[in-house]
């Protein structure tokens, strides 16, 4: 290794700025050499790579912003999958934002995997876009570290609730949508409540959940554990855990569901069981997607505006692409209440 | 104008190949202005940049496919509307096949206008990705012409069964599929079937509306014009027409909806009228997103295979980006009928 303090401190400019120059020195490679790895090209040895992204590294090297190298007017949306009904809202946010800058909008999905693989930042770092905005993705440390001394700003819209600090980011009041959702099942009248959230370790989810359980507190009512269930957001989680819900001698009167896709598989094992939504069993969702509105009943749910977070995200991206430093890192937009058909007042016990 | 025949034939090479030296000759300009405005570049008079365009087209000039002058990779995706369920069917099937050639999808929508605004092909004659692929919008005759021009090859997907027959274009079989829906009502029993199809002039709907005819009359069953409605493919014109159909005086005893968002919302109009599904009226869509499976009962419909429509639309794309010459400038994929639990045999007449 040849970095050392002093040499540092001598790669500095007067007023304390690292420059490619200086990294080309400290590393022993020309200035072109450190430009191929900052730009992610192939052509350059493994180890001449390493050494040249330890003193990146170091430094906290940026690539200066510079709307001259944003060559095609691109923003990056990632997705870890779009198996989701909610990706295409994220989707339209993030497009509102690039057409109102007259930007595209470059679309990746790792098919399930929560890190994009090898290869993928150099592709990014090739194509340059204005940023990055990634969706339920982690990107790995040496990942962020590389798009930072590209110069390429990453946001990431958030709605796991699980947000790194290190990156700004845009998340829903998942908390307070617990919370309300079943304060408004209290009011009708509501005891046994049961909630089915999402992965037991999944943050938004524990937001939720937590927000059910103050609600139930703080109304005087006990949480029965066995009225606690988790699934993964999607319709055979729900039927599964309201399946075994409902099977239950002192079954739950309403059921607070961690997404509208568990709501609707609630809706099912209700059918089987011979139950009516809302006059046998009330059910909430969580999300408000457009299907919500076309099921029957229509579903009364948590709205979490994932358009909204989405262009916030995008613009957010954008503002520190041009080098503006955020004024907040992390950004919870609120959650809503939008009553529909599925809740009712509990029929009176016999 | 200083084009003439003579002048033409001598800008051809021996071989009859037009270069973009002879462009610049016969235009009077500099060879990189040609360049400029093959290259989509804005730096270029308009008065110049018309005269320039006009000998393209007049040669039908082509610029080389050439591997290299793909800068980033790109595969371009446009959509008129990203609003519908189906957008994120069609999206998954172009990534898979981007990921399976290491590209990334540049996702457009233009808001609802069929048509995309000017500046939108210069964008994309800057950002050279190695095609476009249109999903139910149309580009003018001049947007198709610079896309050509500019060795970009364009393929649409096209559900909704228009196909310009200069472009090529991937559809699904919508007649075989009105048919099939149509007979599978017949074979269970029915005779007095109510089709809604989509808008009267969209010819994927005249062809599935079609094919329930043909099924209707070689079954020796009439067709009565007052059960053949239309409406747009949304949730909400789905209620509307079959809320007029169940309110007759001789109301049908099976629907067979152009979309599943349709069925949808006849499923809302027969829980308001009272009826239940299957048992009192059978309910066949036409799309099978994934929302038919969760629905109440499950729906069943005429799978049209957008994934797959869009993967072979871009593999399409993708091989005359190399040079190839189409085997089939237009293929229509198979619907196939998947049943679930909205249709049955009809309750017996009293």
């Amino acid at each position: 290794m040849r970095a050392t303090t002093d040499s540092a401190d001598s790669a500095k400019t007067p007023t304390g700025k690292i420059t490619i120059a200086h990294i080309a020195e400290e590393a022993g490679v020309s200035v072109p050499t450190v430009s191929k790895v900052v730009n992610g090209r192939a052509d350059v040895a493994r180890e001449t790579r390493r050494r040249v992204e330890e003193i990146i590294r170091k430094y906290d090297y940026q690539r200066r912003s510079d709307q001259r190298t944003i060559k095609a007017n691109l923003l990056d949306l990632v997705f870890h999958e779009l198996e989701s009904a909610w990706a295409i809202e994220i989707i339209r946010g993030v497009e509102q934002v690039a057409r109102d800058n007259e930007m595209a909008v470059v679309l990746s999905e790792f098919q399930g995997r929560r890190t994009p693989g090898r290869g993928w930042v150099e592709d990014v770092l090739r194509r340059r876009p204005a940023a990055v905005i990634s969706v339920f993705s982690d990107l790995s440390v040496e990942q962020q570290a590389r798009l930072r001394s590209g110069g390429i700003p990453l946001v990431v819209v958030d709605p796991a609730g699980e947000p790194d600090p290190d990156v700004p980011s845009i998340g829903a009041t998942n908390w307070s949508g617990g919370l309300t959702a079943t304060r408004y099942l209290i009011g009708l009248g509501h005891q046994r409540i049961a909630v089915i959230g999402g992965p037991e370790r999944t943050l938004c989810s524990r937001a939720r959940v937590d927000g059910y359980r103050s609600a139930m507190e703080t109304a005087g009512l006990s949480v029965d554990p066995a009225l606690v269930r988790h699934g993964d957001f999607h319709v055979e989680a729900g039927y599964q855990q309201a399946a075994a819900l409902l099977g239950r001698p002192d079954p739950p009167t309403a059921v607070f569901a961690g997404s509208d896709l568990q709501a609707m598989g609630v809706y099912q094992a209700a059918r089987e069981a011979g139950l009516r939504v809302p006059e046998d069993l009330s059910v909430i969702g969580f999300d408000d997607l457009p299907v919500a509105q076309w099921i029957g009943p229509p579903l009364t749910t948590i709205r979490q505006p994932l358009e909204e977070m989405a262009a916030a995200g995008a613009r957010l991206a954008l503002s520190l692409a041009v080098g503006d430093e955020p004024a907040h890192t992390r950004i919870e937009l609120a959650t809503s209440l939008v009553v529909r058909g599925s809740t009712a007042a509990p029929r009176q016990a016999e």
